[in-house]
Parts: structure tokens; sequence; C-alpha cells
């Protein structure tokens, strides 16, 4: 059986679109991810705030704190 | 007696669908867990989002942030 | 002066049926602690959940993030 | 100029009754401190639920998770 | 540049007062700092307690845990 | 590929203004950025705070704790 670390999952989306579901926020934030640590701190740029998949704005370059990352996914 | 630590018990699910709740999330996530690590960040494929035992979307593969479990069961 | 270890006496309930209730859940949790390590995270045979002393389901094994327990308490 | 490390107060409050508010708790828990880790877990005895200053039930021994504690202050 | 780090800062507060945003609370505290770790766990006298800008209660001694400190500012 | 470190990112932004959203809060911190650790707690100078964009109220020097910082950008 091979398995994959979490955290290696996401190390291996770096360069990708990337949707991320923050705890206590009602919106997701998408963006193109540039830099992860193992805390799952995440660093995006061209990123955008999305609420029930409408485009809220934009933001441009953020930074994520990770331990109040709930869910990361690629997006398509 | 025979103790069983909670990540080993985790760990012994790689591979099994399983159920997950985080926290401040109405929904539940369930999913094929493909990695875990010792924080019990959790990879997922296949993974599906529930709310009151409905399903709300298809989410293909997701990494969760381990200190925003709250629950995980394996799904029979 | 005796000094009783939190995690300590948590341990001491292994093999005991516990109440625990988790962060931002209205439920309860009940059930045999059969694993717990220094970070609270608990494993529990048995599970069944509660709302206002009233079962809602019976959940069997679960695994339960330490960061998210609020209370434990053994159930008499 | 004295300076008193936040845990080393808490530990100077064991053997006495404590008030203790929890993360996304109304109520409050009253009890006697009987063990404190650096963590700032708690294990409380003969303790009891508030609420508004109301006594809501006895709870009797309970253990508290160190990050979900708030605030800790003695009870006179 | 000089680079004040934000637990050095904090440590510059003792002996004065100070106010507490804590996380989940609609109340802040304002107490005399008597002790900080480097969690920022925060040992203050002479506490009270804030909603709105109106005085709630006396507190007295208190300790608020550090994860759940969210904002701290001296107060003049 | 270069991959830049979320924290790494974060240090950049000293002496320069940002934004920064804090957990459970409605209301955002906006000021001058002197300092931060790896645990992304934060020490800004100059600080407001902003509700829905419109500005609430001076808060002059504060210190962020980082585990409760959702969002960090630089603000323009």
């Amino acid at each position: 059986m091979i398995v994959v670390l979490p955290t290696q999952m996401v190390k291996s989306m770096i360069g990708k679109v990337i949707r991320v579901e923050m705890k206590g926020e009602e919106s997701e934030l998408v963006g193109k991810l540039e830099g992860v640590d193992d805390y799952m701190n995440l660093y995006l740029v061209n990123a955008m705030e999305y609420r029930k998949n409408e485009k809220i704005r934009n933001l441009g370059e953020i930074v994520l704190r990770g331990n109040n990352v709930v869910l990361i996914l690629p997006e398509e």
C-alpha cells in the first residue's frame, strides 16, 4: 500500500491553483500556491475570495495561517 | 489490558472509507483515507461532502488539517 | 499534597465509560475509553452521541482529536 | 520587578477552588484544583457548572483541556 | 531596520495596564500585567471585564491562556 | 521552481502596512508591521480597526497572537 503524507500532498500542489476553506470563514480562497511549510501555512498569489461559488474580490498575494486551514483541494 | 493509541487507530483505517467531522463545519466529509500523519492531518480521495446524511457535492481529493478534525469514524 | 496530572487522570479512565464534550459541538460523546495519548486524543468504542441527555445515535468506534476536547468526565 | 509566570500562578492554586471559562461555552466551571500541567490542562474535583452565576449541575471530577481554557481565576 | 519580536513587546508591558481581547468573547479584559511567558499566557492583577467600553465586573487576579489571546494593546 | 516559505513572505513585509484578518472577528486590523516571529505573532504600529472597509477606531500599537491569524495581505 502506498501512503501519501498529507503535507507531501499539499507540497505537490505548488505551482497549481488550489481552493482553501478557512476556519470560521464563510468564504473560500482560490489562488496559485507559491509556498507551503510543515504547518500548512500557505502563500498564494492571484488569490480571489469566493462566497457560494461567486467571486467576491481579488486579494492578490496572501498568507494563510496553517492551523486555521480546514480543507485544501486542487482547483481544476 | 490492550491500549490502542488514537493515531494508530486512524493509521489502521488507511485504504478504508472514513467519515470526518471538522470544527465549525455543518457538513461532514466521507472519503477513502490515503494518508495520515501524527497530527491527524488527513489525505482523502473520492471525498464527498454530506449535510444531514444528504450528499452535497463531490470533492475528489482533499487534505484536511488535523487540528480542525473533531471526530473520525470508519464508514461501513 | 498529592497532585494528579490531568493526562494521568484520563489514562486512569482507560477501560471505563467516559463522557466527552467537544468544542463547537452541541452534542456530547459517551463511550468506553480504549486509548489515549499525551495530546488527549481519544479512542472510544461503543460510542453514542447525546444531545441534552437524549441519545441521538450510535457511532461505534470513534477517534476524537485532543485539541478539540473541552471536558472529560467519568460516566457513572 | 517580580515577574510571576502564568503557569506558576495556576500551580499555586492547587488545593484551592477555582473558576474556569472554557472556549465556546456559555457556562463556567467551578471546582477544587487537584492537578495542572504546563499546557494548563486542569483536573478538578467537586466541579460544578454555572451559567450566569446560577448553578446548573454537579459534575464531580473533570479534566479540562488546556488549549480550550480561556480564563482562570481563584474563587473566593 | 529595528525589528521588535511580538513576545518581547508583550514582556515590555509587564507592570503596565493592558487591554486583551480573547477569542470567542464579547468582553475585553483590562488589568495590570504581572507575568507573561513565550506562549503569551498572561497573568493580570486588578483585572476588570469590559463590554462595549462599559465596565461589567471586577475579576481581581486572572490567568489568560495564550492561544486564546487575539489582541493585546497597552492601555493608556 | 522558486518556493517562498509563508513565514519568509510575512517577514518580507516588515516595515510595510499590512491587513490582517483574525479568527472569530468581524473586523480587520491594518497597521505597519514592526515585528513577526515564526508563529506569525505580529507586532503592528499605527494600527486601525476596520469593519466592512470602514474605519472603526485607532488602536495604536498592538500585538496579535499568531494562531488566531487567519489571513495576512500587504496593503497597497
